[in-house]
């Protein structure tokens, strides 16, 4: 046994006071992208940075300066700095996670008021916006933390913490943090790896440990024509409509497989040999999976393996909305002035966004000129990331496949991701260290969507594998 | 002259008089589409209801039930019925307008409160929300009743009115209305013709007739998969998207110069003949005053016939916009679960809602079908109306003619509109009778948009144009 068993005793002697701090935290409305919610995240960050000096974490809260958030310049919430143990015989672990949560309403189609964590009566979920991205892991660590301070037994390892307010707006301010921080004398000096709990399991039955991201690159593509919203009755068929131009640019872009239409950009990355494809084979996911995750029978492809490619080791391309155009119910008139085509580009090695960007900006502009509109197009970069891909035979991810072997009785699927967490990156490059991505949820908790859930069991257990896993690395890595 | 010099005298003696009552009426914020100024559309009613008895008009209001506006079962405000004159030598002329406005609010960019008719200090424009849509020209046929009550001076013709205050929103309860009136015995039985004063010039110095409407026909296009919105990064390339497919179906539906590309659309209507395109050469309108009005150099044509007829006898198809995607500003990662386009075609004869539909809902099911796409589709015919042209050689536009001709010194523009007026053409089916559109604003006067405004002349000409006008009808069409 890696973890001392007193420690998983303790975590589930405590889970409903556990549950009821992640309730306190989840009824903070900490919602980055909406300026009328800055407050909250700010008061978010004060909370668990109160929460970390309870439990014996010296903190730092750092000011990131200000940005523009719709026309608006507002201060960005502080990042949270944290440390606890200082022993030069044990590792150093960091630990990253966010304390900032995706928009949500309960008029989206919630069944429950997303800022009141609400159990499930029969299956024992819990409901509630940021419930597993990424509340639950944060506090998944809290609870670790607390074992050790109410017993007053050290660590195995010791601890840096990095919180952010940012993470679901684009994490503004956090890569100059890290690249600061890492420097000699910074607060990350002396870390050997680092702990990402911020993704999600393949399914809703293995654990998975997650060693590659994939990068992103979106754009905003603009056609705009009259000064004005135009009235369709008088208008219509007698100028150039920017709807007419920018939906065709948009229907250009991807096709219904997903392949990407823009010549270059699916020739950066070598097709996969029989060998690569054999990891995709093996893992626990099936056909039925993704679809049950998506709630329908949509797969591009009835071959697991083309699908898991698809979300792993392809680029993919979706096309987010339109800014701009009439979005409202009902049936109103209207040749919008000014439309704004939101897409973006998920990324895998080689492909970054320098490489991506020259080559959607002149296709676009290639097709744009072919239409021979008299509307004018804009494009603009809104923000991107590279790839990422980890070495899975290190001792982080042993200690962390050992860990979960411990916990859930199961070996964890090895897992590339579809999604992009660009912090990762800025990690394994600015520490030079191994980074781990160590998932609490299941692949349904529906993280950036309505009913956004964590299992119980996934919560508590999940806070169990996060301190085996500490555990590990001080018995596996040695120091 | 059709008119007694002492009618055109009356009026311009009595011009601040005038302006004084429009300042009332514009003080009255009768917004049909917004529930908590219902009641101040009732009010409006009553106003309205209170000068034509005071001038001598029988009324009546009429209750035309409850609707729902924004989940709220709400009163209709009541219609005006009103008659004056009885006389079987006489013609009788029907005279339709409406007193709802659209919403407006100083903080949309009014330069000046909407709702205090504000008297520009220069060029006498009279500013202010329904100054020229359509309290003008209803206060216009209030100025030529006050002539002949005032001095007891007998109207050239029998006078029928129906006024309503929900123009703005959809007319709702008129149709019934005046279908039920319009039989034997009904309030509108006896009528010879119809005047409707709510559209405008084509532009700011040539008045104009107008003789036709296209139809419209406005479609929601739904396609969805997914049971809710999804992580671009988990399910990127492994789903079949509903935007990827929605996008590609609204590109195939218009090209950039506004030729729709629904298979039998077009071809429904006869090109024109040198005739025809005389016509629209001969009107007082540049390609520069489409620019203008649009605020761009984005005509479809220079050809100035060209840009014409594709406002006034071609269809168009415009894009609206999507609802269900991702509309708001910033960068959101997701794939929308079901996304509703949004277009519509404005029709000309013979195309009618019937006609088109079916060819519209055929083509999408085929291009969809193409798209082999495991999504759903989804397509609703949300409302729409048949177009409508009047013979121009009627008694009925050569009294307008001649009275425009006397006023203005000028001979009228003779235009179709863009536009959709559906009561126009009930009137013209219900009553079997000629109808005509006699505009009493200028094409700049910003009748939906911010600093709606009448110019004085046109309000104190036009009053004078609408008495003319009747005089017209009882010189030229006998008895």
């Amino acid at each position: 046994m890696l973890a001392p068993p007193e420690f998983l005793n303790y975590i589930e002697a405590n889970a409903d006071k556990f549950i009821q701090r992640l309730a306190d935290a989840v009824a903070i409305p900490s919602i980055s992208g909406d300026v009328t919610r800055r407050p909250d995240v700010v008061r978010m960050a004060h909370w668990l940075d109160s929460q970390l000096k309870t439990l014996g974490v010296e903190t730092k809260l750092v000011d990131l300066g200000t940005h523009l958030l719709d026309g608006q310049e507002l201060p960005l919430p502080p990042a949270i700095l944290g440390k606890i143990g200082n022993d030069p015989n044990k590792k150093t672990v960091l630990i990253y996670g966010h304390f900032d949560v995706q928009p949500a309403n309960k008029s989206d189609g919630w069944d429950t008021d997303p800022f009141t964590l609400t159990i499930h009566p029969t299956n024992g979920q819990l409901i509630g916006r940021g419930a597993t991205d990424d509340k639950g892991p944060i506090l998944g660590w809290l609870n670790v933390l607390q074992y050790h301070a109410e017993n007053k037994i050290p660590l195995p390892v010791n601890l840096k913490f990095c919180f952010e307010g940012m993470e679901e707006s684009g994490s503004e301010g956090l890569d100059e943090l890290v690249e600061r921080e890492a420097k000699r004398g910074g607060w990350f000096d002396g870390v050997d790896c680092v702990c990402i709990s911020d993704n999600y399991w393949l399914n809703d039955r293995t654990p998975a440990l997650t060693y590659g991201l994939r990068g992103l690159t979106y754009f905003k593509v603009t056609v705009s024509g009259p000064a004005r919203d135009l009235h369709s009755g008088v208008f219509g068929r007698t100028v150039h409509e920017p709807m007419t131009d920018l939906v065709l640019l948009m229907s250009r872009l991807v096709d219904r497989d997903g392949r990407i239409l823009i010549p270059g950009v699916e020739e950066m990355v070598a097709p996969p040999d029989e060998q690569e494809k054999a990891i995709y084979r093996k893992l626990d996911y099936s056909v039925q999976d993704v679809e049950n995750a998506a709630g329908g029978k949509i797969a591009v492809s009835d071959d697991k393996v083309e699908v898991l490619m698809g979300r792993m080791r392809h680029p993919s391309l979706s096309l987010h909305g339109i800014e701009g155009a009439f979005s409202g119910q009902g049936a109103k008139t209207v040749i919008p002035a000014k439309v704004s085509g939101k897409f973006s580009i998920r990324l895998v090695p080689p492909q970054t966004p320098d490489a991506v960007n020259p080559l959607v900006e002149k296709y676009l502009k290639e097709e744009f000129a072919k239409l021979n509109s008299k509307n004018n197009l804009n494009i603009e970069y809104l923000h991107g990331g590279k790839p990422w891909v980890a070495d899975v035979n290190h001792w982080n991810f042993e200690a962390a496949k050992k860990a979960t072997k411990e916990i859930y009785q199961q070996d964890p699927d090895l897992t590339r991701e579809g999604g992009s967490i660009p912090v990762t990156l800025t990690f394994a490059e600015a520490l030079g260290v191994n980074v781990l991505l160590l998932p609490m949820g299941r692949g349904d908790d529906g993280a950036h969507s309505t009913n956004e859930k964590l299992d119980r069991s996934n919560f508590i257990q999940g806070s169990k594998l996060l301190g085996t896993y500490l555990y590990g690395v001080a018995a596996i890595a040695g120091h």
